[in-house]
């Protein structure tokens, strides 16, 4: 059985997890504290990041860009990266977007401050850098809002990577109740588009002991 | 003409440029100083990042990744992303390590440090936040090390993008004397052999004012 190595809020591992659902494609979820360096899990990927893919054939992937790649490579059926040059190099662009500017400049701030300090046993989050997280998402809100009121989605004119990649974040700071939804209704709607597909229904379902969501994080309509 | 827009001690646009020149295609240069966020520069690129290719056909590619990999798709004849599809998973997810991880724990620390803050008239460089930077390089110096031992190059048995992007981010950090290359010698040697290719001459001869590159800095033999 197709099996991935994840952690519940970690956004890479959601994107993957969605990926493989829109993409039909079965398989079998295993928590990786990843943060604890088990050996085996270091011997499958030395960056000691999740998501790790292990295929049927028990060939292993890591690196959840690689991972999706690999993925519409070989399951190239129902597109999830663009269907022309044009509309894969802006997937990717705006998937990179979030896979970077948007993970150390938002996510990382306010996920590392208020869950992988606690579960590392470091102490109490900084509300100073969780703040600065707080308030350079605003413009990513805007950048998205910009987007789907021009294409519909983020990237194309359907869902592809890009979405899939900015909701997978979204979705993690949504679980800690850090996200401003009324700042930009675009932005809003675009979410409750993607958060109602049955792709991402699993990620709705996360619970992670020691943190609640808020009421609404599980509501298609918040 | 083929146009790209770059900076100099970018390790992102120096990846772009080596790569365009393995795949023997022809372009322009022009430097962007991309802090300055231009209005034009912006329009290209709302990132506000370089590199940014403009093709002959004036499309507009932005994200050194999927710049690539449009280029890879596009001109397939000399292969850069693998041939297989194990292959293309391991080079794409080695270059990720050095497009974020690198990135992230090394290069940033020091050319932000030692460069842009100088650039951006943003005062001296934190000392600490520099040593970090070389402190956290080590590890990466023995990743290289151990992969090219056992496969002659990073990720494939000949040059990659992984192999270009890895060097992208040493060679700007080697115009500013800190890469200890005696820490790991098979590391320095696949270094040499990198340097020595003629998609990297014209790096080598880059220099930016204030800033003068250690003597062995363009050296094939160091």
């Amino acid at each position: 059985m197709r099996t991935l190595y994840h952690y519940p809020l970690s956004p890479f591992s959601r994107k993957v997890r969605v990926f493989l659902k829109e993409k039909s494609l079965d398989f079998e979820l295993v928590t990786e504290n990843f943060w604890e360096r088990r050996r085996e899990f270091l011997a499958m990927n030395p960056a000691a990041q999740v998501p790790v893919l292990i295929e049927n054939d028990e060939s292993i992937f890591a690196d959840s860009t690689a991972i999706c790649e690999y993925l519409e490579e070989t399951y190239p059926e129902h597109k999830l990266i663009g269907n022309s040059i044009r509309e894969r190099a802006d997937v990717r662009r705006i998937s990179s977007w979030f896979n970077n500017k948007f993970y150390y400049e938002v996510t990382k701030h306010i996920v590392d401050e208020k869950v992988f300090k606690y579960l590392r046993k470091q102490g109490a989050p900084d509300s100073n850098i969780v703040r600065v997280g707080q308030q350079n998402m605003l413009y990513h809100l805007d950048f998205i809002g910009f987007q789907v009121e021009r294409l519909g989605w983020l990237a194309a004119e359907k869902l592809t990577l890009a979405d899939i990649t900015a909701a997978s974040h979204l979705s993690v700071l949504d679980y800690l109740g850090d996200v401003p939804w009324e700042h930009n209704i675009p932005t809003k709607e675009w979410y409750m588009l993607v958060k109602s597909r049955p792709s991402f229904r699993s990620l709705l379902n996360d619970r992670i002991p020691g943190f609640a969501p808020p009421p609404y994080y599980a509501a298609l309509d918040f």
